[in-house]
């Protein structure tokens, strides 16, 4: 699906209703909710792929808390809110992270990239989930050499790691669910966690004490990591260590750390908004932050009683819309109407 | 899917911690919501299956903005919302109408159905749509003896009208839409609407032209009802008249009426909520009503910046089950997980 989404080149000026930040699921029904009620929008996203998280970090998970959706996976579902954006030929700048916000004419905002995109548009609404989501990253001297060669935050590809000694950091799903993963395509599988016990999915931790049973995985448990070793970014082995200071190092090739993800706005946190706990503060009846024309939804936002649930993020979308519509039409009534009695384009 | 759906026989008194009134897609997803929260539920609603206007209306209707959705008909939704109901077991008290709500002890609240059922619950949330949603009704001596009869204001089932003549009266979707599904199996089809053009979907509107003008469907514009002529309930004919007064009498098998819906909040109307505008007001952080342990979800429900999806309902029923919460487990903090990293039962 991700193929057929045609991204405009870096560079220009691009003038439109709205300026979408984030290509999340709350961002990609974002576009949707615009095209319903007819409002141009542009649509800016860090990653060269749209989804966010859901594509970038967990592309195969079960979802559960989808309204009609009893299971679905991530990347599936990011597929299903671009088909139904799809309709409204989005315009979508990936790869790019927006770095300056600046005033206009006319009450008009200029998003700008650090690719040196301008987008001109009357409204902006935010729907950058965690912000440039920084993984949280193990303390370990020299650590920035290794990372994107031999220590990376998440799996994009299963065959990276085929035939490879891998050691797995980390007590949650992620480290759990990769472990199983990997232990099928990699040489040797090792999980490091600093307590026998792991916060997974009881049938994932069931699974992963089978393989670590038979001989497939080894347990590292209970230590954390304590060094790496190798030279110019390709590990060789990795340093772990318990509590009371035992230390041994285990060989390896390559180092997954799965600490959970940081919350960073990154330049959004510059732009004068008002921010409470690195969280983006909003107006719940409209999602508008306190600059007027800039609007926050989904993750990033935060208000009375917000409980952070994709399905929320996409209420949010059809409420900020909404808030929108009269800054861009200014005294013309918005005739709304259910899709069920106006349908989208070519359907 | 409905057929599998387990009902609660009328009458006794069932404990439990929420009572969901109405399970139409956001009554439905409020169980869903209440299960992964773990709180058990009962669920009440006056039409003998789940889905509210989705299933009694228009089931074959397809819906575009349902989030992940491009497009999906009334009927398959609610179906997917019952499959996502399904693994917390859902209680379901069909075909009864809620009546009464009195204070139980310490608390709680008492639900009382036209069928003798109690429900004795510490919080009542109110799910309930348009209410006991009637339809607009043409005001026409004797319609009551039709009722049921030969004058409806849905389809049930398209072969009920096979072989007869069918007035069709209305100028909106539902007027347009069965008059071209029900001249395929209809004797005869006549459409009687004040003005010549319809609020209908470009594309159908222009189908139901092109049946008037091969012959098959009968246009009668600009007419309006005017009476109904018959005897025991079974019409044999339907006056139409002009705004000028002029009368003609159409041969007729059955009358279908389509001029919308009616908000009617019915016993809701007696229990003390703060009403507006027919809808009943809530704290936009909670769904709280302005009676402690009472919440409103959905369209029954409004605040300021409401906008009336079934997505937003759906939202609200994920920010009252949190709110109510700890109402039924006070002191106990809510360990709020993703459903990524929970599943839900059997899973």
């Amino acid at each position: 699906m991700s193929s057929q989404l045609e991204t405009i080149a870096p560079g220009g000026v691009h003038r439109t209703d709205v300026c979408i930040i984030g290509a999340g699921p709350v961002g990609l029904f974002a576009i949707f909710e615009c095209g319903m009620l007819k409002l141009d929008c542009h649509v800016v996203d860090a990653l060269d792929m749209v989804g966010g998280q859901c594509t970038a970090l967990y592309p195969e998970k079960p979802i559960y808390d989808i309204p009609g959706y009893p299971q679905v996976e991530a990347a599936t579902l990011i597929d299903r809110l671009a088909e139904q954006a799809a309709p409204f030929k989005p315009n979508y700048h990936l790869g790019q992270q927006v770095t300056t916000l600046t005033p206009g004419q006319d009450g008009r905002w200029l998003v700008g990239t650090d690719k040196g995109t301008t987008i001109d548009c009357r409204a902006v609404l935010v729907a950058a989930g965690c912000g440039a989501f920084g993984p949280n990253k193990p303390p370990l001297d020299g650590l920035g050499e290794y990372e994107g060669k031999s220590v990376h935050y998440l799996v994009r590809r299963r065959q990276d790691f085929a035939g490879k000694r891998v050691v797995i950091a980390g007590g949650g799903d992620s480290a759990v669910d990769w472990a199983i993963s990997l232990s099928e395509v990699a040489g040797r599988v090792m999980v490091v966690h600093r307590r026998a016990k792991f916060r997974a999915a009881p049938e994932s931790a069931a699974r992963l004490d089978q393989l670590a049973k038979d001989g497939v995985i080894d347990m590292v448990v209970p230590y954390q990591l304590a060094g790496l070793e190798g030279e110019n970014g390709r590990l060789s082995g990795v340093k772990v260590a318990t509590l009371e200071g035992e230390e041994k190092t285990l060989p390896a090739d390559a180092l997954l750390a799965f600490f959970g993800l940081a919350m960073d706005l990154g330049p959004i946190a510059s732009w004068g908004l008002n921010v409470e706990h690195h969280h983006v503060a909003v107006n719940p009846a409209t999602m508008a932050t306190n600059v007027p024309g800039v609007y926050a939804i989904g993750d990033i936002a935060t208000y009375p009683g917000k409980v952070k649930l994709i399905l929320c993020g996409f209420a949010e979308a059809a409420m900020a819309v909404h808030a929108i519509h009269p800054l861009v039409h200014p005294g013309e009534a918005l005739h709304f109407e259910y899709s069920t009695s106006r349908g989208v384009p070519g359907s």
